[in-house]
């Protein structure tokens, strides 16, 4: 059984802090570098991936789609009918239209009517999320989040220098929309909110329909643009009828930024994002200082596979498989967790987010974990949006990226690491 | 003949000018954009770019590899090796050292000798700038570059709104290397230089050992980072001994930055740099807040080609039908210029640059020349760091894009166009 959690205990939002003027960081050869470079390169969870990175590791820490289901035979037979038939597909060109009306038409399933000149296509979801903060954020600029929130939005918007405004998430029901409400009633005025509506990466939790349309009537109200990543919109694993994004709520005040980096392949390198179509021009531009705003071989590949018609199929593989790899993740840890230990129940995305007794710290877990079992996940500490204490006692675990049995040996594992760091209280 | 060039004609470096505070820009709905935002958009190369879109255009405009040279079977044929070996590359993993290495064995080439570590992989030489831009200038900060220079560099600054001074340069000799000195000696402390070694992107010419040296002292002495692009660097045509880069002159100072797109092909989006080494794992964290410092399909596909052993014969084949079409490209200004007109003989790259009579407006040119027969080039005011009237009477052609016939008929229309404007004074 499930047991209901506990909302986290996070402090209420309190007035922002005036930060001190910066010296700008110098080398030792006395090169200077930019002032936001002083926060940057510290990040809980680039130091935890060394720990990952030795060989022998079960990981179920890194958030990694299944490898073995790529499309890999139709990816590489799409790009050779590509580039056979036309090698100017190697060329600078402008965007590829037909792959934003594929995109276009795929959008229905997330509630979002839209035409295709009001896609722009990305490098990954990432890109979009660098791209809107560049047209958004002004250097030491208030943007706000949850607090424990995807890492890439963080370092995102620490080359900024932001005035980071977090609000708690609850792994059960998602963003504390209250939390929202009060910051924006007391003054504040974010850049943008970042909020991932299905599958929250680190929490697994996708949001209520009446959550939804709080947040949209937040935004409309106090004109602040929300930055909804749907990376994870496309993979639902229990059926019944979808919820419609935030964008198909509120096209005016939500950015939608999606991504093909989970449903197809990672190296494609290929999102998207649908904004206010006054924005779309100066995305443009914005993304052609970042890398030229043309296509990739990664758009070729990705349009000649939705062109082939076997997307919606490869997605229910997709849903299928993963279903069943979260099913098992959720087993093992019904069989092999100890009492205390709590944990969520995601209906989409790639993660389980864990609940240890207050007592103990998941990052000294993990060093043990890694020593005395190979097993390793990510600390919830390492996912924070500033911080880390409010997480300190959470893991995140991913069902994505291993087998149902592979998954059942972590498990077990984790479970007999706790149960060991538990035995002596 | 080719004449002798006069230098232009530029201003003297005058002091900094504070800029005035600027109201954050708005979008009818109240949407707030981040102040930098305001002098986006504006692009005079964007803006002829509407005109070089007509169908039918026989265009010397923009600076494009020959696409019938891609080597398309060969990439073509790579990615699926790649793929149907290991489908995990598709997944996200750590940069490919294994590239690395082949890139760090062709910068032999350009006089550099570094380790594959050294070598950080980008999506084209554009991002690297943008990163090292982020790396280096702070917001209103300064950079230094030409007057006449490659419109990326301008649009990767502009997002930073920052203070930019110009050298002069003269495309006989290049880069005005006493006016560099000149804004250092009165206390100018840019956050970097940028400066195109070879080839240079609009004006053709590539710089001195002399310049070069003088370049990396200042370098040295002011402690200021140079940005070296080298796009063009791997395609000289004349033979002879290869100047070194400025990287190998001082890899301390001296930011490396390279590309396929010349090369092989722009739609693989790959390039590099080659930076100090403190400044690497900032870059890569930089890189991951961008798009995620992960490899792209772009980058295996480049791996595959080089492991293949085709790229030196590919060169020569570039090397080769490049240097004929410019060839042709001279033989026809030779030809069908009226007298007045001048223009400098490029040892690489993809450009000629060309000087009307002092009260000729290339920009009236080119609406002319696209009315009255169909052919375009890139007006020099379209590519100025700031402002434009010292190039006003400038003109950028294109010498790889199409065919010797082609240029050779577009060179004798271009003919056309400016004699007959040339005729009434």
């Amino acid at each position: 059984m499930i047991e209901a959690m506990t909302k986290f205990n996070i402090p209420a939002p309190s007035p922002p802090v005036p930060t001190p003027a910066k010296e700008a960081p110098t080398l030792s050869n006395g090169l200077r570098l930019a002032h936001a470079m002083e926060g940057l390169g510290r990040s809980g969870l680039r130091d935890v991936m060394e720990l990952l990175a030795r060989p022998g590791i079960l990981s179920l820490a890194v958030g990694l789609p299944a490898s073995e289901l790529f499309p890999h035979e139709l990816i590489a037979q799409g790009i050779g009918r590509r580039l056979a038939n036309d090698p100017k597909n190697l060329q600078y060109t402008l965007p590829l239209r037909d792959l934003k009306a594929r995109i276009a038409e795929l959008m229905v399933l997330r509630g979002v009517s839209c035409r295709p000149e009001q896609i722009f296509l990305t490098s990954g979801c990432q890109q979009a999320m660098d791209l809107h903060a560049h047209l958004l954020l002004d250097p030491k600029g208030q943007v706000m989040m949850e607090s424990s929130i995807y890492d890439g939005i963080r370092m995102v918007a620490l080359r900024f220098d932001p005035q980071i405004l977090t609000v708690p998430s609850d792994p059960e029901t998602g963003i504390d929309v209250d939390a929202v409400a009060s910051w924006l009633e007391r003054g504040a005025r974010p850049a943008f909110l970042y909020v991932i509506t299905e599958g929250h990466n680190p929490l697994g939790v996708s949001i209520s329909l009446e959550k939804r349309l709080r947040l949209v009537e937040l935004a409309r109200q106090y004109r602040m643009p929300i930055l909804e990543d749907d990376t994870y919109g496309f993979l639902r694993y229990d059926g019944g009828p979808s919820l419609p994004s935030l964008h198909a709520l509120d096209p005016e005040w939500v950015c939608y930024m999606g991504s093909f980096s989970k449903t197809i392949a990672p190296a494609l390198r290929t999102g998207w994002t649908i904004a206010p179509e006054p924005l779309l021009q100066r995305l443009s531009v914005l993304k052609h200082a970042s890398d030229i705003d043309a296509p990739s071989i990664g758009h070729h590949a990705v349009h000649a596979f939705l062109e082939s018609g076997h997307f919606p199929r490869h997605l229910e593989t997709l849903r299928t498989e993963y279903g069943r790899r979260r099913d098992a993740m959720l087993a093992a840890l019904e069989q092999h967790m100890p009492a205390g230990v709590r944990w969520n129940r995601p209906t989409g995305g790639f993660f389980v987010w864990m609940e240890l007794p207050r007592h103990l710290d998941a990052a000294d877990l993990l060093r043990v974990a890694v020593e005395t079992e190979q097993v390793a996940f990510v600390p919830g500490s390492a996912l924070c949006a500033v911080g880390g204490s409010h997480a300190r006692n959470c893991l995140r675990l991913c069902f994505t990226s291993c087998s149902a049995e592979t998954i059942e040996e972590g498990v077990r594992r984790l479970g007999r690491v706790i149960k060991g760091v538990m035995a002596p209280i």
